[in-house]
């Protein structure tokens, strides 16, 4: 075992391929990919017509792919050398504050230079979006996380980059929105005039604060509206999002050979499931094939607690019923969690993967109250100076509980979670924590029931 | 030369002993060390006991010892692990987009915590008062990169952190005041009426903004008054600050043994001189002793421009007339630079080790404007990908220039630069930047001739 806190591998090191879990998967392959997604109309499986209007064709053959491993291309790869490898952390400084015989590992993405693993996909679908000849992106954007990815992207590919910003936070989060204009992206707050979605909804309250829903539905029209010129880029839930983050997750296999370790316990925060998967996946495909028994293990939190308390069924993608229909845990399309600071998490869905493996058994899930994260994510600054994103604080929260597990239990376990961003752009959201402006939310039973009433109805 | 784009050493390679230049400066050691420091009041030599009240004795022999090389304590090396060693990277899609047959490479400090190379200095302070017994610190901060630095490295210590931020910062720029709080600092918006010199200024003026020199004052009236329990910690210009810094320039030199390469430039923004010095004196030192002859230049505001315009004279440390005096270069202590974003380098005065050098000729300094530096910082963004500080963009456009001219000359040079910091707490200077809402400023003839004629009486 090594005495080293950080576990760091060259840029030869760097995983040629991505792994594909489609043919390891333990359902039906109908279930995860294209076959199983909806027109939100007819309710009939999308055509390929449909698809490519909004994707790349590349990353529409990923999503049916049943190779175990995709090759990186070498354009992707040279901009992943930018930040990738990135490091793993063994958190002896945390271990000691805990006092606990576990063994505690974080791999960090907020190395790259937006913060988060975000980029680790919307660099791949700039190039695969350049190869084919496309101009340039539509997509939303909450906090501006995944915006932020995907306008450094298309600027290294020199695509245009259009963001339907959801107008609250345009106006009150500035800084994600510089951000992204320092990297040349058009950004809209959303509802905008430029869409006739946008246009309706302003019509009817022209002082809209807009939605994730709303921003969805303006970029999608307005990717369909450019006839080819642009596509349609979406940050997580689809396969082959989750299988360009097992970049992630296949590195802290190699990391883990150079600790000379490997851990038991897998943690990951979970939104719509890209995080999760990127990190987990590679482990998953070891203990399917290595007969290791890994624990992995998906932190959300309690008052959108889609896998613990949502139901394994079809649902749109969006709240706005207007996005594909897939089979999936949900919460219902029109649940509407609470106003966590964990902004990436509060889905209502999640990714079709993820959603299978976890209705097999084969991933577990723990749904966290929003100030013991907060406690959490400040408990871990205080030992190793990285302040985490409020999403990333339910991982460190769920790993912290399994170290105190270990104290309780006198066994020493290997615990790793993924560090998938830091907090530099929510900051506000410690200052309320620290000014006890915070309260948890109870679990939102009633308002779940009420949503699940709205399922689409679907003959499949 | 090696292809890579990052050079990264292990933590076995990252330096064990600091350089320490005062047996290598070209100078007088006397015009250095402390011996040169006068009482602002007396303006004879400080006395030991008036150090001792301010700085942890190790720190003080550090000032005046004349051995090159001084051991890394363990304990801050173990702390150092947790960011260093930081990456070395070659900029080639920055090379490509200037079209340049230069390599550039960057050094990123922006990889620790709090995301600059304050820290390298922070940790060790602290380590010195916590082996003597000492409670905590005090100190100043402006925007907060310093006082963020401290408050991590006193928790690590379990030391008291007491950052006297000014006022205005502390309403207006609060993300770095949440940082220090969640890392445990207590933080007082200065001018406080929990000092003498705090209460005399809001009698004044109720409503004072505050200022860097009252802030100083006050952080040096809380040490002493605390009678040895608190000792004054400084994050910059005196001789051990620079010299924990060059922990940056020694690991810089062993990555270009991995690049296969050795630099003909070496540059770093410039503002008290910390960072500057950490990054080049290691590569004067190869100067003095190796027979190379690399240039090293120091970028530095046009309307702060210290050393290109500044006189080497003895001058108060502060603006305040409070602080003590060394001969150094200043633009007069009551200069007040124009308001430019790039806090950090609005000093009247530089590091008195910076200061002989430069007159020795063996260091060179361009004076830049604010736009250019804003430009340049976000040319390097579009094609690196991370977002430099404001300060930093003053290396950023001195490397592009340099670069430039490499093109313009047909020949190729090794050019590199130090990214000692990210801009992430610093993002409403793109904003403003972007918006069109920033203007160069005129050198300040006038004002600096102004200042100029209140330098203090020495007979030194």
């Amino acid at each position: 075992m090594s005495e080293n806190t950080k576990f760091v591998l060259s840029e030869d090191e760097m995983p040629k391929e991505w792994y594909n879990i489609n043919p390891d998967m333990p359902v039906n392959p109908a279930e995860t990919a294209w076959n199983a997604v909806l027109h939100p109309g007819t309710k009939e499986p999308v055509t390929p017509e449909f698809l490519s209007a909004l994707f790349p064709m590349r990353f529409i053959g990923e999503a049916v792919s049943m190779d175990r491993w995709i090759e990186i291309p070498e354009p992707v790869r040279e901009i992943y050398r930018l930040w990738r490898p990135s490091p793993l952390y063994r958190a002896r400084r945390l271990e000691k504050a805990l006092d606990t015989p576990a063994h505690i590992y974080y791999k960090y993405e907020g190395v790259s230079p937006v913060g988060s693993h975000k980029p680790n996909t919307a660099v791949v679908q700039a190039f695969y979006a350049k190869e084919e000849g496309t101009l340039g992106f539509t997509t939303e954007t909450g906090a501006g996380q995944w915006g932020c990815a995907l306008a450094m992207a298309c600027k290294f590919f020199e695509l245009e980059c259009h963001v339907y910003m959801v107008k609250v936070s345009y106006e009150q989060k500035p800084y994600r929105r510089v951000m992204m204009q320092n990297y040349g992206a058009n950004i809209h707050p959303s509802p905008s005039d430029i869409t006739n979605f946008g246009q309706q909804i302003l019509a009817d309250d022209p002082n809209s604060p807009g939605s994730l829903g709303i921003a969805i539905s303006e970029a999608v029209e307005a990717a369909v509206a450019s006839q080819g010129k642009l596509k349609y880029a979406l940050g997580s839930v689809l396969g082959p999002v989750l299988m360009h983050q097992t970049v992630v997750g296949l590195e802290t296999i190699k990391q883990f050979d150079l600790a000379g370790e490997y851990p038991d316990v897998v943690i990951g925060c979970i939104g719509g499931g890209s995080n999760f998967s990127g990190f987990a996946f590679p482990f998953l495909h070891q203990n399917f094939t290595n007969n290791t028994e890994t624990r992995v293990l998906a932190a959300e939190p309690m008052s959108c607690p889609t896998l613990t308390k949502g139901e394994y069924t079809f649902d749109f993608g969006d709240s706005a019923g207007m996005a594909p229909i897939v089979k999936m845990h949900t919460l219902g399309h029109n649940f509407v969690p609470a106003g966590i600071h964990a902004g990436g998490l509060r889905y209502h869905g999640m990714a079709p993967h993820v959603s299978a493996l976890y209705d097999n058994g084969n991933i577990e899930a723990v749904a966290l109250p929003q100030l013991s994260t907060f406690a959490a994510g400040r408990q871990f600054a205080q030992a190793e100076g990285i302040v985490p994103a409020p999403e990333t604080t339910h991982a460190v929260k769920a790993a912290i509980d399994e170290a105190i597990k270990c104290k309780e239990e006198g066994t020493s376990r290997v615990i790793t979670f993924n560090l998938c961003g830091h907090a530099h752009f929510d900051l506000s959201a410690y200052d309320d924590y620290l000014q006890g402006a915070l309260h948890d939310h109870e679990y939102p039973e009633e308002e779940i029931k009420d949503a699940m009433q709205h399922l689409p109805e679907v003959s499949l």
